[in-house]
């Protein structure tokens, strides 16, 4: 029997490509394996550079995941880093590098993997080449931010951007002492959350004395030497002693579009479901692909850890001859932000009304506080948890978590629901491991389910956030106790105890649209059942009660 | 219209009790329903009063959740304390109970619920009657636990009996300060965990500094006024302070079988899955109810807390017209125990041979070592993972998990893809939360999965944990490092590093018998995958490597 000695070639040696690279090795003892790597490392953990930089994880080596020599030792991998792929041609199968001394080389193929990931994004703004402006999105940029912090011992640090990465620097810059101060050109931090949950993390970061300017973009920077500052559209300007650049990011993918593969608008590689690229003998994973939405099964962007390294398996099994499907991107993901972590997966309502959704009408969401575990044991901490359902309940389209603690594990729990395709039903079904560290008896997902359950069957009907504000005609019913409502007021309700609403009835107007308030939503539950059977008609409950109601607006005032 | 004023009467007001009476009213605002609690307190946080006695919880007030006063307030319900059902006549529809005064009266219902609940074993065992053997069941309980640990000072304690709650009061009272020894009648603790994975909480109590009796049953007690001398069968005795009885519970169902109500031979009311009793106007709730095996169908017994308040509300939903259904209980569960968390969901591989099953005919199990989160992030720990599937990867029978931290979560995950009737291949599609503080890229539970699916694709083949020992055949493989080899000799090895295996596999005969070792159970997948495809077959991984092996078998050889 012929030996057929296959040849696989992978550019670019982080999480898809070394994911790859490993499996591969794994599936098949025989092949030729070359991993390109532009970069001078190999899988290292650039999740974890922020907190690098943060001096949350000290040691710079623990970063560096695998080296090219145990690449090589376990996996038999030939590993080149500083060897950078520089054409593709499909025809004679072969891949033009330039290798660390400046060399050309020709490397031929049997079969291509690009996962070339994606890059921060630099535009074109007056002023941005100044030296003090960086991205962080490899080693050697964190070493270049931690010399400025421990060698100048810069003090202060504006981070333009407030999604993942730029939220996880604030957060570490203010770790390491600096003052901070964040400038983002939406309303909003952290675009996978809507408005309203994302209220909350600005709250917190404001909390912690972290500069927040939303709704505001960079005209241009300064370069001042020492600092830089950041002229704003709005006439503000903010002055640090370093400038962190976290806006976004675009795939990759020139080497593709000038090997002439299929991208996308975005510049993303377009692969089938085996991610295999227009040209069949090249596959495409990690960030530099456009990939399947989960949710509504269109394609998508998104750029994330987990899916990267999944692919990288499949692609490789897929190489290897056993046939395997990525089955779409979600979106999971959850930050570590100053007190909180905030966690999404699917799609969010934005994304919804986007599409041309309306809340009611195709689709229905809602809000609720929740302990993260059982009130009585030590370190309870609020939790507040958005879901968001079809009409019928059938189809969860995404869920967002915000909260100090246990916020991962529920956001997993409903992520794997959406995963099976379970309904809003089976979040109420689900048997979860109780103890009092660790949850309640009914835990928050459950109590998801409930809601949702409730409010399928017409039992409750709950507000939008802000509703108070945007319904003209509505009264707010708070049925907190005396000794809560003197702690803190909310504007222009009706204050009705739940222990004397029975007997209290009569003061209220039937005819009358009443939003009620309680201390997390689950009073008002109570006052909404009681009054609904008693000829209410036109009630909702405020989702999470006092306990949403003050900091979201407490946030959106400032 | 006529308004037919229906009556509801609920016998227990703790878990499922109030549960059902809570969301009754929420249900039916007209309802007449009576609350009959025997003892003192309602709706009280029972899973709270270790945590009490131990001090970690010092509040008392914190435990009583609800109180009558309050129940009345906000749902209207007739909430008796100290009354004590005695009787029912089913024909007249009444219950005979006693109240706090010793009078006995007659409550009728239209329905009835029988929330009874359970109560802790105490077999007439020679001097069980000494009043310093206690059991945990009630605030009074906890308060008579609570007055021995501060007036008397007691510096001793003996836990009889290694579940659940033994082990909570065990771990509570060493954290109060207390000299702790805990005797377990079987050889192992925490039942729902197999052999194996209780051996890592072994290990981690002997650790603690608290004395293990294992195999060893209570023969008498001998009460010498300020200590209480328990003796062994084994002839061994242990003399303490306090005694706790943590043996099991049994159904208070001599209400319902005096009443002629079925039970199962366990003592266990039987229901149908809407929670109805052999009498169609009487349902039942909680630990005093027979369950169907959620993961075999067939009936069984699972006093836990998550599902009696989820079945409360079932049943509540059932009274007012809403036909609804209890789907079964899988048992999961977690308990702090010590260092430790340990979890489980399903079924455990005792409970598979003991209904005849074979691993490797009719099921498979592995065990994999993980982290906790990202290695690199501060607080990182090992997770021990126990999965147990069916041959053909289509359903899983249950998992146990054992670690540190982030326990929890991962068996919430695996529970939930079992409820949906995911399949292990399920497991490794998920998309779960990943930032270094939380997870890896790859969660422990998609890595469960990947090892699934290799095992199902014959990539790979897993030892069980004591197979060193006793294929008197097989080789140990050590591919770990030398340095590695230094700190812990793993017995009768040979040792071979990874990095060297490719090189002296001619060292190593195709023909014979090895189980491969190394740190976590990585290395040597990768060695296996090597050697299978050089043509060596007689091969297993030795699951979790030396981080499962070295405590597993430091606990087995005490």
């Amino acid at each position: 029997m012929e030996v057929i000695m296959a040849k696989t070639v992978i550019v670019g040696g982080v999480a898809g490509g070394a994911s790859c690279a490993a499996r591969l090795r794994r599936l098949d003892e025989q092949a030729e394996i070359v991993l390109l790597e532009r970069g001078p490392y190999v899988s290292f953990a650039n999740c974890g550079l922020p907190y690098h930089v943060g001096g949350v994880i000290p040691e710079r080596e623990s970063l560096i995941v695998q080296t090219p020599e145990i690449l090589h030792e376990r996996f038999n991998l030939d590993v080149r880093v500083q060897n950078e792929a520089l054409a593709i041609d499909r025809k004679a199968k072969t891949v033009v590098v330039r290798d660390e001394t400046g060399r050309e080389y020709r490397e031929s193929y049997d079969t291509l993997v690009l996962a070339t990931g994606s890059s921060p994004l630099r535009p074109p703004i007056p002023g941005i080449e100044a030296p003090r402006i960086k991205t962080l999105w490899s080693v050697p940029d964190a070493d270049e931010i931690k010399e400025l912090l421990t060698t100048v011992a810069v003090k202060s640090a504006a981070v333009v951007g407030g999604g993942f990465i730029g939220l996880e620097m604030a957060d570490n810059l203010h770790h390491a002492g600096l003052r901070v101060s964040i400038i983002e050109a939406l309303d909003q931090v952290m675009a996978p959350l809507d408005y309203e949950m994302a209220l909350l993390l600005h709250e917190n970061i404001r909390k912690n004395q972290v500069d927040l300017h939303l709704g505001d973009a960079v005209a241009s920077f300064e370069d001042r030497g020492e600092t830089v500052v950041v002229h704003l559209k709005s006439g503000r300007s903010v002055e640090a002693g370093l400038v962190i650049l976290a806006i976004g990011v675009r795939p990759n993918s020139q080497l593709a579009r000038d090997a002439g593969l299929e991208l996308n608008a975005r510049g993303g590689i377009v692969v089938d479901e085996h991610l295999r690229t227009s040209d069949p003998s090249i596959y495409a994973v990690g960030d530099v692909i456009e990939v399947k939405d989960f949710v509504f099964g269109d394609r998508t962007m998104i750029p994330l850890a987990g899916p990267a390294n999944k692919q990288g398996r499949i692609a490789a099994n897929n190489i290897a001859g056993e046939a395997c499907i990525y089955e779409g991107t979600q979106g999971t993901s959850v930050a570590k932000v100053f007190s909180l972590s905030a966690a999404s997966t699917g799609a969010n309502e934005k994304s919804l009304e986007r599409r041309g959704l309306q809340r009611g009408r195709d689709y229905e969401s809602i809000i609720i506080s929740q302990d993260s575990h059982a009130g009585y044991y030590p370190g309870v901490v609020p939790l507040m948890l958005k879901l968001i359902f079809s009409r019928d309940g059938r189809k969860i389209y995404g869920a967002q978590i915000v909260g100090r603690d246990l916020v991962d594990k529920r956001i997993d729990t409903i992520a794997t629901v959406m995963r099976l395709g379970g309904s809003v039903l089976d979040l109420a079904r689900l048997e979860l491991a109780y103890a009092p560290p660790y949850s309640s008896a009914k835990d928050p997902v459950n109590m998801l389910g409930f809601v949702a359950e409730n409010l399928l069957s017409g039992k409750v009907a709950i507000s939008a956030w802000d509703e108070p504000e945007k319904d003209g005609e509505a009264l707010v019913l708070d049925v907190r106790e005396e000794t809560e409502q003197m702690a803190y007021k909310t504007p222009n309700s009706i204050e009705m105890p739940l222990s004397e609403l029975r007997v209290r009835l009569k003061e209220l107007d039937p005819e009358k649209r009443y939003i009620i308030m309680c201390g997390m939503g689950i009073r008002s539950y109570v006052a909404q059942r009681i009054l609904a059977q008693n000829g209410f008609k036109r009630l909702t409950v405020y989702p999470g009660g006092v306990r949403f109601y003050q900091p979201t607006h407490d946030a959106a005032n400032k």
